[in-house]
């Protein structure tokens, strides 16, 4: 294949600058791949809004030359979009055994299932798609049946690692395929886009294998108790090992939340967990056990109010309630942002008189430093572009893929929406597009946007007051009025007077508008606002979003 | 001293289940003592809300027993309430000088300074209020001049750590007086109580001093960047050491951040701090010196927005700017629940080309488990009282006490507002008081309260519509409208079919209500919100807050 003076365009729409909402395309002439098409959940400041996913306006300009979409394992920040983005661009999707049995599930739920061409793939098993061939090679992550993928195209091979860890004792499956990216990396990678979550950590990520002593000693030391066991719904390698332990310990298992019984169903059903007959049971059976042989598996370890470890520390779970003598496991790291809440739940728990336990009980599933450094000494590659982080993550990645050679210039930290232009000759980013994230809230797709979460962010500071005056048609003499209905601004009942004097601010800027001559509505409003903003603001400190209505008789 | 069948009541009236807001009240007959006056910082539910201090209800209606308030150190969750609180019941103060110093610029800002008594007092020195004698106990902390407090009452000795920590190298002044513990320990203590922050931490904190070490190897190791150091604005010998570095280094520093500034200034004049000649400049000064010639130390280590670092990180600080090549080291760990905003601000640094340090350049000013038992250990207390934190901090501190030999019915995990009678024979909660908090929302004390907050979260989440309609006075025909205002529900001009159709769901309402011959305008308003929002929540499944406002001619 001659690659001399070919160029691909790579660009991210997502995943760049940020943990979540992973999504690539990759363009050369007439084709387009994308890779993941995955959500993120709000930051604090979206107010209200439920999720993010990625803006495909590029996309659907360029409809025609889209081929498919692949997705290299089943996270939300892999696969979550998916609903929305293929109501917008339909594409086939290809997919592992287990991420496509998850994205199933998702389809179904939305009713995307008949109207989308989906294919599984192995690994070690090619596809072509446009110019592009892409190759699936096994990777290791906190899920199993995460794939790296090798993207052939006529600008050289661009090695794509998803999310991954190096683990040589997987739970389930096999290590990932170090051979093949040595293989690739002789036969000349032109770049490598990298997982940088855990950039920042020197040293190599524990096998998650190692967590099944841990859980041995944990049941061993907790005999007469019942065991609650909280971890992430998709790690089903987990799971296992929970089962296991509680097999051996002879204990059934109930698995609890909703996002968690589904996936271990799947999982279930596809052969990715194996459970010994007669350990599951239905929640319902619990009552014919004692807590000695019970084993709860839960979801809501990053202290999700919803959740059913959270539900059941507060009561208010149908079928189980947090009880003295209980012993939690929080089998799972607060992801950054969550630890008020983790913490939250934490007292709830010991309130209740349980035990809480939340060491030594967790491995990440992203490769460390030296994880990362033997990726790039198999793959050798020309250009580094690392993904997967905050700025923060990709930043470390950079420079370390410059301790293993690759030159300075030749490393990209990329924004999402910029266009990587590549070839062997040279890369730049050489343009721009959309990739701001589009809003989800409620039914809504990007009906909300920065004048709306504006309005959120200063209702929810302030609250608001309506100024309620009705006014003679041509003479603009008050009728009625002026009213004054305020919302999360004070307690009105004990501020009479404060808003009696608001009143009286009104009826002044009303005065001064017929003193002056003034009758455009717009200008009656601006007036009312300033003098009753700098009134309020002088008594309070405080700067209600103030909303002058005028009716007219 | 006849302690026999005397009872004491202990009242914290904040500071358990929370970090912040340290506040307790100690009664014995006709006197009550209170000691320290802290504020916390809103959680994130309490949107718009500044602060929380106390409620002192109890010490209100109690106000001709209160002989004073004792400050243990000069931290904002010890003092920060004190303006508010003395506005609304003045009492005497008494604390060490730094901590008496700290106040009084604070007391100065709120016109407070000449209404109030104040009384500086040295360690070793004990003061007499009412019937409590109180003796001030040097300890260790991360702000000079802590104090630990020997509470002598008719009931017995009790021992009161403030928040405190070993330090047997402190940077400024002596260890913690340990014999005097052992002192009281040998006389016989009634209760301990405290400080429980870092008690799920094993082992001991670490010497401030030894960060001494670390400074003078990271300005070894970055001898040509311009040096910018992140840390506590309160914590005085962070500064002494950093200032210690830059001088051995020839470096000028420049401190810059009000609330820094402020505390560096009092403990300089107070003689807490020794600045080499020539070595502090004026941040205007800045231009006559090249990189390798400054440090700033500056607060914003926990990523707060308004805080200079935020500021200089986004280019909106008026005289300094990040620029490639700085190295910014934050010597402080994130307080939880500031993990995003840290980050967040590290992100921002990065990306302006700063080199960002963030390892081992903090110890804390809290003990941790091995340092709790030594106290245990020398006091040998009869009572355990864990103060200064949350649910799980309280009951970890519990668990050392009884692995002390302090018996389980003897041990109590205080709720704020709780009442625990303690006498030699006995100890049990008897009461309740008052113990929520306040809310401070710019000038206004209390004012805000749950109703206002709920409506500000619910505007947070889905913002709200204005119905306005104008009935004829006498027959309740719609003479104009239904107009319809929204904020922070949808972007308005691409909903025009949503809000077209959800006027004619108001008008058909009134049609039901005249056809119904409802008259009532509670009950009309009532059907407006009612088919209106069931119809919002079908289309959009959003549930904005809805205003139906009606006028009449």
């Amino acid at each position: 294949m001659k690659t001399e003076n070919q160029t691909i365009r790579i660009i991210p729409l997502g995943g760049l600058e940020q943990i979540g909402m992973n999504m690539t395309a990759f363009e050369f002439e007439d084709s387009i791949i994308v890779v993941d098409c995955g959500l993120s959940f709000p930051e604090d400041e979206m107010l209200g809004i439920d999720l993010v996913i990625p803006d495909i306006t590029y996309l659907k300009e360029n409809a025609s030359k889209v081929k498919g979409v692949i997705i290299t394992h089943g996270h939300e920040d892999h696969i979550g979009a998916l609903p929305y983005i293929l109501k917008e661009l339909n594409m086939p999707i290809y997919a592992t055994k287990l991420t496509m049995g998850i994205i199933d599930n998702k389809l179904k739920e939305h009713n995307l299932l008949k109207s989308t061409k989906r294919k599984v793939i192995k690994y070690g098993q090619s596809i072509n798609l446009g110019c592009f061939r892409i190759e699936f090679i096994r990777t290791n992550h906190s899920i199993a049946d995460a794939t790296a993928l090798a993207i052939y195209s006529p600008a050289g091979i661009i090695v794509h690692t998803g999310d991954f860890k190096v683990d040589y004792t997987p739970v389930f499956g096999e290590v990932i395929d170090l051979q093949r990216f040595a293989e690739l990396g002789k036969k000349g990678v032109l770049a490598l886009m990298c997982d940088s979550t855990n950039a920042e950590r020197p040293g190599f990520t524990m096998s998650e294998r190692t967590l099944g002593k841990t859980f041995d000693t944990l049941f061993a030391e907790n005999k007469k108790q019942r065991i609650i066991i909280a971890t992430f719904a998709s790690n089903v390698d987990r799971v296992q090992q929970i089962i296991n332990s509680a097999h051996k310990f002879g204990r059934k298992v109930v698995v609890e939340g909703r996002s968690m019984v589904n996936i271990i169903t799947t999982a279930s059903e596809l052969g990715y967990i194996k459970i010994p007959d007669n350990t599951l049971i239905d929640i319902d059976h619990l009552k014919n056990y004692t807590d000695d042989q019970i084993v709860l598996i839960t979801t809501g370890s990053q202290g999700e109010t919803m959740a059913a470890l959270s539900r059941m520390a507060n009561s208010i779970h149908k079928k189980i309630s947090i009880k003295p003598g209980d012993t939690v496991i929080f089998s799972s790291n607060p992801i950054p942002g969550n630890e008020k809440a983790v913490s939250k739940i934490m007292n709830e728990l010991y309130a209740k008189g349980a035990e809480v336990i939340f060491q030594d009980t967790h491995v990440s599933g992203h490769a460390c430093q030296e994880e990362i450094k033997l990726i790039y000494a198999l793959t050798k590659p020309q250009y580094a572009i690392p993904v997967h982080g905050e700025y923060r993550h990709l930043r470390c990645q950079a420079k370390l893929a410059q301790d293993m050679g690759v030159p300075k210039k030749n490393t990209f930290i990329l924004n999402s929406g910029d266009v990587l232009a590549l070839s062997k000759e040279r890369g730049s980013v050489v343009g721009k597009v959309p990739a701001q994230g589009v809003f989800v809230d409620g039914l809504g797709v990007g009906d909300v946007g920065n004048i709306v979460l504006r309005d959120r962010q200063h209702l929810s500071q302030n609250g608001l007051l309506i100024v309620v005056v009705t006014l003679e048609r041509y003479s603009n003499q008050l009728m009625a009025g002026p009213d004054i209905v305020s919302r999360g601004f004070v307690y009105v009942r004990e501020s009479e007077t404060l808003i009696e004097d608001a009143r009286q601010v009104v009826r002044e800027s009303l005065d001064y508008c017929m003193n002056k001559n003034i009758t455009d509505w717009g200008k009656i409003k601006g007036q009312i606002k300033d003098s009753l903003g700098e009134f309020l603001w002088k008594r309070t400190k405080r700067n209600p979003m103030i909303l002058p209505i005028i009716t007219e008789v």
